[in-house]
């Protein structure tokens, strides 16, 4: 066995990224992680940097294998030729599954139905098919190709997304958190200084810009403000390799605010786990809204709003700012899904 | 910088295996860990590994560097030229911290004696001088090279040790469970068969032979039987690369037995890893028992017990077969460190 070539096939740049070349033909039980982001959305890097820890830490026993989303096609034929049949096939987790991302999604097809004799999981996601006729034609793509798979089950990170799964798909549903949250890092200890807005730029944005424009200034009025997104836009694209250092950066960016103010679910969990301050406004179908209500409600120092009034809002900060900030520890919810890699 | 060299030095090996060479040289804090075993005690390889764990999950933003046993040497030196005012160096814990295992504790004195500029921890031990003119002169030489140290922290895994430290050492002492209890692997769910004693064949074995034969014919009457020790005997070293499968292997020991009886402080922790019924009997200085007293107790599937009558050990065995295994969770009392390590 070389390393460029296993079985015959090119072993391309992107497939097992995180392994050396023979753990892929090793008699260990397999986990293929397929989808693994090359995009720059820190959100989902942290989410695929966690599904790594997840397994590695719980089933060290299993090799994790991941395929990097430009590989997916030479990932997809590498992979039929190796699996084993008690090895595990997933997609990873996000806020993905549905007809805004349609790159995504079509991967995600193909993973589904290429693999239907295996044990397959959908990491945790929200679901969201628009409700038009784009949307809906998409929803058909989908059911089809997942109904081709009796193996596979879902897990949903909201009760919301929970319903969607049950209304659209007949694939058994598990109710877990966003996979960030199954992380344990210690947060440091790094100089606080103004207030960060981490703001989406893309088709989910509902928070409108004159209302963004009146917070700022508010804000500036107590200090240094910045605007950002967990979207990197310094880099084009993230490989597996560099995905902790960009990750720990991002942690640390929210680590040295006083405050964040964001419509992003990501900069939520950052805030969490940093003990940071951070007031939540919704996207178009209610991710953060619904992980905020469904697990994180308890967390006094992380606030979701709906209001639109700097007036009202004033308080709340205040509130946030205020708090000793206490933990919950949402480990023990990841239990469907150890349950579920371990049988 | 080639592989070969760092700084001018040599890097032999043994020194960083877990990492590639340029992790040496990067700008992150690091944790140097010296004592990294090479010998094949499962016990302290399971320690090494969940120290690594450990490090990784909870400050991913460090860059982590073993040193092995057999390269301390070589590895003092080579640490003293990359070493930065912030970074931390720790000897790896485990039950050798006295007069038993003269090897490596004079390898702990040159390394607590090596940077005594640097904040240092002794991670998780017992501490055990024996009571004899050589122990004593054990004792006295390695109070004077920790006494060097006055950033030397030790951390106790029982409370018995951390008197012994605060009547020997002016060093300040933290209280943790053995390090293997920090991991939280999935337990593998495989066919259970037989009685496995799990016995010592070193100078702290205290449990009698004929005592061993009585319980074993015993055991016999109920199905196979069969007898090991946690030091493996079918290698001669077991380096870093290769410990997580030995690891692996004697964790499905011991979760294919339907009961284990041993008296080894591991194999007692194995068995919880992997709800494995256990009867746990002493060394001779109670390492095991005071594991058990001062944090399992709680375990309904596990006992210690000092009893040498097989007719009082037959319903306590029976009882611990019967229990519906249940769990406990220690990792919050590993906070003292990971304040330490933090700060």
């Amino acid at each position: 066995m070389s390393e460029k070539t296993i079985k015959g096939r090119k072993l391309v740049k992107g497939i097992a990224p995180n392994v050396d070349a023979d753990a892929l033909l090793n008699d260990k039980r397999k986990v293929f992680l397929f989808g693994s982001p090359s995009y720059t959305n820190i959100g989902d890097q942290a989410i695929a940097y966690a599904i790594e820890k997840f397994i590695r830490n719980h089933f060290p026993y299993y090799e994790y294998i991941e395929i990097m989303d430009y590989a997916n096609d030479e990932g997809i034929e590498l992979v039929k030729e190796i699996i084993k049949e008690d090895d595990i096939v997933g997609y990873t987790g996000g806020g993905n599954l549905g007809s805004l991302y349609l790159d995504i999604e079509e991967d995600r097809r193909k993973v589904f139905e290429s693999f239907k004799n295996y044990k397959t999981i959908s990491f945790p996601q929200s679901v969201y098919f628009e409700d038009t006729e784009e949307g809906q034609t998409e929803k058909k793509k989908t059911q089809d190709a997942y109904h081709q798979n009796p193996n596979l089950t879902i897990a949903a990170r909201e009760n919301q997304t929970v319903d969607v799964v049950k209304e659209t798909f007949r694939s058994p549903v598990i109710y877990t958190p966003d996979m960030v949250l199954s992380l344990d890092i210690e947060p440091r200890d790094l100089h606080r200084e103004g207030v960060l807005f981490v703001l989406r730029a893309d088709k989910e944005k509902v928070t409108e810009e004159d209302f963004i424009s009146e917070l700022m200034s508010w804000a500036e009025e107590t200090g240094s403000v910045e605007r950002t997104d967990t979207v990197l836009s310094e880099v084009d694209i993230i490989d597996y390799k560099d995905r902790e250092k960009y990750f720990m950066k991002t942690l640390d960016k929210i680590a040295s605010s006083k405050l964040i103010i964001t419509d992003r679910l990501h900069a939520m969990i950052f805030s969490i786990m940093t003990k940071t301050p951070c007031l939540v406004f919704g996207n178009s179908y209610g991710k953060a809204k619904h992980s905020y209500i469904d697990w994180l409600s308890e967390i006094n120092f992380v606030e979701y709003t709906d209001k639109k009034d700097i007036d009202q809002l004033k308080p709340i900060i205040e509130r946030l700012l205020k708090a000793e900030p206490n933990s919950i520890d949402v480990r023990k919810d990841f239990k469907p899904l150890r349950d579920l890699l371990k049988s």
